[in-house]
């Protein structure tokens, strides 16, 4: 492993941070809210050591391998969010390091579990900057770079494309995004602008619904990252429209739904976006989930529109992982809220800005499960299993059932720290699922009327890994924390 | 699928069930406790139905395939508990049938949850059959019925020992069984007379330490199945013993352990039995729980040795699947309540009386996990798993992968219906981590303080399936619902 070469690329990455660090500089002098400063030191500071590496480290760079990539990626989420955190404790605004870094981890893994009891005392810039990790992290901070930076000269244009795959690779969420980017030679820039597009569809529509324009900027940017920070004390359910909580609701979905998707309904091929698998499951699982809830909740509302609309913005919540609440859910009945936690555990489709273990993962895993119960009626009828009408690699399947063991491995070991505290069973379980799964709350102390400032700092710092290692899809950073990787 | 050859050999097991159940008319004439007539006619309804297929059916009888070896001992063990259920209901002693069901697949399948609320009100003769339903399935009924039934001549001797080995493959605990039959040539009977010298050492040290013989019978039975029925209402504590704490605590690791190494033992390969890699790690699980939970309670109890007694008790009570609680251990802090949750999935060793996913299935995917962190270092390093110093089949490591997803799918499901009846989050998932891994007790409302006679009547059919389908390992289960196995 050449550690020269992760240090240049890992500049690169600093330096895009830099930037977008800068950004709520604006915001700022808008609001003159006195963060000007904090956010220019951040700022500078990532700039300062992104531009040495680069400068130090130039020379002969070659192309990334998995591993350094996968480095590379979790250096960059971590100093990023450890950077990040530096606005709000030098402004003043969130004192303790721990909490800010806890903040800025889930704003830039999307999760939006916060330790802060309010929104309404933070300066707007502060705000702004915790909306906008969400943005950012919503298709990944490297795919991000790649759309952003200018292509280098000469043979160093492989290595950015090298470095582009393995980022891709390494964080973006799900597993069949990389097949996306090499198969139909997508461009990350397309990607963004149908992004950009659905971010800027949904802040119209809010401020048509009255919601005031910072606001609707702020939400916009939650929820299609699937993020959750909320900018108001109330959540959505302070601006009291239902017509909000639809816009909202169905941004979410949308925010959920794979992004060739969207690149398929662009291309105008539209039999094939609606014929893919793993949207169709996703949009069943939401509408069944939604029809249960309804059903287990109709008594506690008063109309049965009301009952509905719950529902649909809790599924619609949790299984895009955002982790918005309009509701108290952990006050719904124990079917509803069991259901919600299993949800929070399927996430997004593959390739969308959602979470969790994936919905593609869970039908080729529920795949799996039903072969080996024919294996065992017939063990001489040997089927292959079959995603969108492909038959699936061994390797595939493998690798996802491997990703499911390693990942309910790395829930046991978390929940049993987090228990440490004390805390009863529901709050240690659901606080590792809903930051594992980059979702926001769970139930019980960490619930949507709460937070999760009852955390110890040991468990605020295993919950903020939690995230990064849900986010980037844990293999980046156990590479990373892997002895065996620095050896030599 | 032949139905003539399912319903021969469900009727020879039906016969060996038969005469089991009239074992306890022994216990009622001693104690003359007036149920002598309910286990007759319970007897006498396997034996007519048993016998008559035997005698409709034995023509042209061929053995069996996978299928319908998975399907015998589904039956078998689904109709021994309807008809188990029967004794508890003609008797008086439980009213409800799904109470009595509940609690003879509770019985059978060595979980020892319970809706009874007091023991001491029971009959003698319905005690002590609770406690050797534990015992009887311990290794599992069909193992017993090969053990106990008189070999045919001729050409159905092949027949008997194929139905053996898929009885086994289909019934035993753990993965590694068939190997350790077909192997070994290990006798069946062998495994028993271990089981009976096992049981009745117990029987012997806990009568030495002043329990009752009745008590000190029926505790061992529990104990060597790793069942946990009581005979008292204050179970094991009742007793106010630290020796016998200590006796059974040590007999329910013992019961947890892969009956291969007393097999080793017993011929003597003393060196090959403590080579043995799942054992190995049991132990080393055992001794690492009981210092964490010791170091986690000790403020609680009155010595270090109190709080050492208690965690090993329940640490070997959990891990083993018994399920006996000396201490109210919902009680007890987080940490501690986590880690006992985890211990039930990973449960005892293959080829042990132990339920749960089993040690060596956990220890394999451990590795498996390393395994694939290693690939995403360096893809092209390409190593076997090793278990026991062998490299394992990759079909053994898809297969463990495999079955963990239909269990955590299973899981999801009872867990999701269980949760109708509104408890608490906490309940609805202990009840069934602790029924499926066939436990006992969990935690919340399900505690070992309390019982599940909270549970609605669909609750309780759902987790007495969830402790047919961990006893038998899903798969016959699967097989005896799926549809497809009933085509043509």
């Amino acid at each position: 492993m050449k550690f020269k070469k992760i240090a240049y690329y890992l500049g690169r990455m600093l330096l895009v941070g830099a930037v977008l660090t800068a950004i709520p500089v604006i915001v700022s002098l808008v609001y003159g809210d006195g963060c000007v400063l904090s956010f220019i030191i951040s700022a500078a500071i990532l700039g300062a050591v992104g531009a040495g590496f680069v400068l130090l480290f130039r020379k002969n760079i070659t192309s990334l391998s998995a591993k350094e990539g996968m480095i590379v990626a979790a250096l960059t989420w971590i100093i990023l969010s450890v950077v990040g955190a530096l606005p709000s404790v030098i402004s003043g605004a969130v004192p303790s390091f721990t909490d800010a870094f806890f903040d800025t981890v889930s704003g830039y893994t999307t999760t939006g579990a916060t330790v802060l009891s309010s929104m309404e005392a933070l300066p707007k810039s502060i705000l702004f900057w915790r909306s906008f990790t969400h943005w950012i992290g919503g298709l990944g901070i490297l795919a991000f770079a790649v759309a952003v930076l200018p292509k280098d000269k000469g043979s160093s244009t492989r290595d950015g494309s090298a470095a582009a795959t393995f980022a891709i690779r390494a964080e973006s969420p799900g597993p069949t995004f990389g097949k996306l980017v090499s198969k139909l030679k997508f461009n990350t820039q397309i990607l963004y602008l149908i992004y950009l597009a659905l971010t800027v569809l949904e802040i119209s529509l809010l401020v048509c619904g009255r919601m005031p324009v910072f606001d609707s900027i702020c939400n916009s940017m939650a929820t299609m990252g699937s993020g959750g920070f909320a900018v108001r004390d109330a959540g959505i359910a302070g601006y009291g429209s239902a017509y909000i909580e639809w816009v909202i609701g169905i941004f979410m979905v949308l925010a959920g739904i794979n992004f060739n998707f969207y690149y398929f309904m662009l291309i105008r091929k539209f039999s094939k976006a609606l014929a893919m698998e793993e949207v169709r499951w996703y949009i069943g699982i939401i509408l069944a989930s939604v029809a249960m809830i309804t059903a287990n909740i109709v008594s506690l509302y008063e109309t049965f529109g009301d009952s509905v609309r719950a529902a649909f913005f809790q599924v619609s919540s949790i299984i895009s992982t955002t982790g918005f609440a309009t509701a108290d859910f952990d006050a719904w009945p124990g079917f509803s809220k069991t259901l919600l936690v299993l949800l929070m555990f399927i996430g997004g489709c593959a390739g969308s800005t959602g979470g969790g273990i994936k919905v593609s993962r869970i039908v080729v895993m529920l795949k799996t499960g039903i072969k080996e119960i024919r294996y065992y009626m017939n063990p001489r009828e040997v089927r292959a299993i079959h995603f969108d009408g492909q038959p699936l690699d061994r390797a595939v399947i493998t690798g996802i059932s491997s990703y499911f063991v390693v990942y309910m491995f790395l829930f046991a070991i978390s929940m049993l720290i987090v228990s440490i505290d004390g805390h009863d069973f529901t709050t240690s379980f659901t606080s590792v699922a809903a930051c594992f799964n980059n979702i926001g709350p769970g139930l019980s102390k960490v619930g949507p009327a709460s937070n999760f400032s009852c955390m110890s700092t040991l468990s605020k710092y295993v919950l903020s890994f939690d995230m990064l290692f849900g986010r980037l899809e844990l293999f980046p950073m156990l590479v990373l924390f892997s002895p065996r990787s620095w050896k030599k």
